[in-house]
């Protein structure tokens, strides 16, 4: 059997690690070859290939990034695109694919194993946010790198009187502001998910600043105030239509200078928040994930992906995936909301 | 009501995490006060307390050790011991205690509790051999730590034709070995749990030489070849009767290379992998064992404690924490095995 | 005697160090005692003093931010202002007084040696700007945690078709946009001293993109382009009238956005940079400064500061360091531009 | 002109980062081309070369290693060694040659230079024992390896009552002890310059006891106690007759335990402290060790070598590098001495 492996979407650590994973056990363990398709859904689309056997992997444990390349290309926006897909698969002689990625790559993945195509799927997302495992692979790196970032400022915001602000990764779920804001101890942490007053996170930095200690906030690039996106809005798209990096932390501190009179300063992690090695952790959860997701090619479940279950890898269907963005539990967040202001 | 505090056992990252969040939600939240024991079970057996309050807890989230203080402490080892304990409780004014340990000190936990304490636990191992929970707080630090350590070996492996070892904790179980050994792409993981073959070991050792690599080898303080336990044990006790640290790396280094004609060097991280500040995840964890331990004691769930099960905290009876050691799985095992050689 | 220690201006890594070292220097050695004096200038000029012994200073080593506070209080700017700190010096019994800051607070101590009063000074600054040292403490950290910083993002840039930016400090001199640029491989290095040529920046982005790598742009805060100040300048300062932090690195992000038609991502690492636990070489660079500027107290070397030159601790007048920038030497940046493009 | 480069002795991170600053500038500069020399000396005596240009040290930086591996061949134990050698060169065009590497690589380039061969040598030594230059590339990444180490250790120390060892690298000198020691806050460090008298040790030792912290002691592997070689060198050499890292921080572990009465433990780095990538510092010096090793050839200087003097690069004669082992200086270990005990 011949199984192509394609990756797509935004970047995230632990992608290679997956990769070759499934390669070190596909070839000795079921005797299969296995073909890179390159640049996501491009990849099977355009018959764009790269070869991968057990020296092409080689190395690329603890690389960051994806030898395979990514897009955000999607077949079903293409005229014939599926029927390219399938036509290329065939020729390629590619009996089965492995797609890695998140809620579009996946989605894709689902619509074209109902098509009739044989995929297993690896979910893959920094934010955390896909329903059906427990965690995702590059998530505990893009919270070790922000909890870095925020236990450094503790010192400098201890000798000097003034907010220092955060923002980190999440435009639809707060779990990197989350995990990181309470691992660094932050003093408030606002999510997409929950709507925050100004006000209040006024009167938490506040009370920091009453204690003599200088508060730390964390937000998540898609938190939005209760009253104000109007002003968030104005001007703070890219060329591309994006909401600018950068938008909501700069927001926040000017707002917040203007109302405590103290001065505020953003720190904005951006992509270093996607790149570099993955932790220890993700190393092993995408290791895991691809030992499992060619086990499960082997085991024909097709329409399935891995996931993380307490310890155990498991394979549940696609659609499980995809259907819903898995947010930021209100208890969960309640319990972060013990150590604000 | 009064709660009392105690840490026993070794040292392991995030003991202080657990100590702040019990702190930081039980005197607003429950309107407790709060008493530190000193140095283990010996705090409660000879009244050595420490003021534990708001102000006492701040800036411990990211400090390793324990401002408490451990010991080894076994109050049943001691004449009067449980009458003296209950005893200092009652003058001390404390209706609860929460012990933060491992399986010893939970195992006194366990028995205090039978004999009427108020008693909830924390389990801590930096090992992970507790039953009953997913995972223990630090552990995810020391497999950060021997991980590090590995990376950094691989570039000076393969610059050279040399075998290199690292010994990491474990003296009965091998999760760090196993953990560490996967994420760092270790050719060879030796554990407690599976007597090695010598003779396998050096034959992945030449087949990695043969590709031009070399090989690098993580094995567990504990770990024992199939028959040579008589040459290991040889002098290799400390003036405590403990099997030196270094014991088993040594002897590897000094067997592969008389076997293999090649240069071995030896890692021996030791403490390393318990001090120091916590990892993101060990300080999540940990910061959530402690929200939910004083939640325990609020609901009189005493003789539990808390547990990871997947991404919630539960609380589980103390006796399954310590009734046996969590081994390293075997079906974990053979999903390293895939990348021996 | 009786030594008065102070630290002015803002954070930097070492500093607790210097602290320490004298301290541990000047006590067992030269019999001194010691007084702390609170956030910088003001402590003299209002007596406000923090006690400061062998057991004050225990674990400040590895700890950043400064135990003592700071600010940028400038006694010249108050009426009567030396003769207070004169006559608090005297209340005090304080015999000397060492002053570890940058420009401004050496300033202050040129000006008040003049007058009279014994000081020694340590020179310190983030930027490395000071004059008359080879390095100041609290550069090495900064480059160090800027350089990990485009490590990380070259595995995302290489995955993706995107240039990507990282705004670094230095407002006036290049040096940890120089250094960390040059450690981390960027693509360009744009620095206060040089005015940019925007067209050639996007040039060598482009040139980038046809090699199939993406670029990363590194910049100061207090770069300018050629002819653009004026757009730059728009609403950009803050409440107090600073230029805001991300300003040049956002426009740049829009600008090559804009003219290249491909996206831009920027990260501000803000005070990420002065926070945290100071390197291994600014440890060695600060607790030697300590151990030379208490020496220096004892010799009566009044107007002088600590400064390395080679591997080696001099003395040299106060005015050396303050009398002008240190500033980015051209050949230095020739040095750098080899890699550009 | 076709330039030869090679890489000769132990590991050091750095390495990579010379060959690239040397290919980066001395083809678009000089017009040079490049061969490289496989495994030190053995490449030019064997003829084993492998392409250098452009393409092939992108992204070689931040790698630890060297690409063109490394041996000890030296090639005046070689019967007409340096007949071969000048054939090979001649052979293959080659005009001039780098040699990268310590002590005896170096001594090799001084004769060869000698002997009419056209040599610029880049000094290399993870242990900065060389003279002639302030500093060698690696070094600075040895001692931030070992520190982090140390760090770590603090917490576990303070938390229990033993004394922890840290054996690091360093035969013939301690400067990875001493700036490691210095920076960690060790209470004792042990060079191979001063032979240790082992009651002073445990006398520090428990005066740390009596303050109620625990020590930590930095041992070079070199280090030696005033009159106990004869136990030190029982049985503890390799099959290779070296001396066996973790033999003296082994042997100090046992004697303070039976001396002291209280538990030791050692951590071993061996060669963790040569692998991994380069610290930010180091890439700096050994990127400008290959600019300016490139220009050295540009300008016909053989027989120098590049050399760090303050913040300047600049070129001395071969010999003053090899001439004389660079020992930690009495003064310099003084001012460590002021933090013992």
């Amino acid at each position: 059997m011949r199984v192509g492996v394609l990756t797509g979407g935004g970047d995230c650590p632990g992608l290679n690690a997956v990769i070759r994973a499934i390669v070190r056990r596909g070839v000795p363990e079921y005797g299969y070859s296995f073909l890179g398709f390159r640049d996501g859904w491009r990849g099977p689309l355009e018959a764009l290939t790269k070869p991968l056997d057990i020296p092409a992997v080689r190395g690329l444990l603890p690389r960051g990034g994806t030898i395979l390349g990514s897009s955000r290309t999607n077949p079903f926006a293409i005229d014939d695109g599926v029927t390219k897909i399938k036509k290329n698969l065939q020729n390629l002689g590619v009996d089965a694919l492995i797609a890695i990625g998140g809620e579009d790559t996946l989605g894709v993945a689902t619509k074209l194993h109902e098509m009739g195509v044989n995929v297993v799927g690896v979910p893959k997302t920094i934010d955390n946010d896909l329903s059906g495992t427990d965690y995702t692979f590059g998530f505990d790196t893009a919270v070790t790198i922000a909890t870095e970032a925020i236990d450094r400022l503790h010192t400098t915001a201890e000798s000097h009187h003034r907010t220092l602000i955060v923002e980190v990764m999440g435009r639809h779920a707060g779990w990197i502001a989350l995990h990181s804001g309470m691992a660094g101890g932050a003093n408030a942490i606002l999510v997409p998910e929950v709507r925050f007053d100004i006000d209040k996170v006024c009167e938490w930095v506040e009370s920091r600043f009453r204690l003599d200690y200088a508060p730390i906030i964390v937000v998540s690039e898609g938190a939005m105030p209760k009253d104000g996106e109007e002003v968030l809005l104005t001007g703070d798209k890219d060329a591309f239509g994006h909401v600018r990096l950068g938008g909501i932390g700069d927001w926040l501190g000017r707002e917040i200078e203007s109302r405590t009179g103290k001065e505020a300063r953003t720190t904005v992690l951006g992509h270093v928040q996607r790149g570099g090695t993955p932790t220890a952790r993700d190393r092993w959860l995408a290791t895991r994930f691809g030992l499992h997701a060619i086990d499960a090619v082997a085991a024909g479940k097709w329409g399935q992906m891995t996931a993380l279950r307490g310890t155990d890898i498991v394979t549940v269907p696609l659609q499980e995936a995809t259907k819903q963005l898995k947010l930021v539990d209100p208890a969960l967040y309640a319990e972060a909301e013990v150590f604000f202001g």
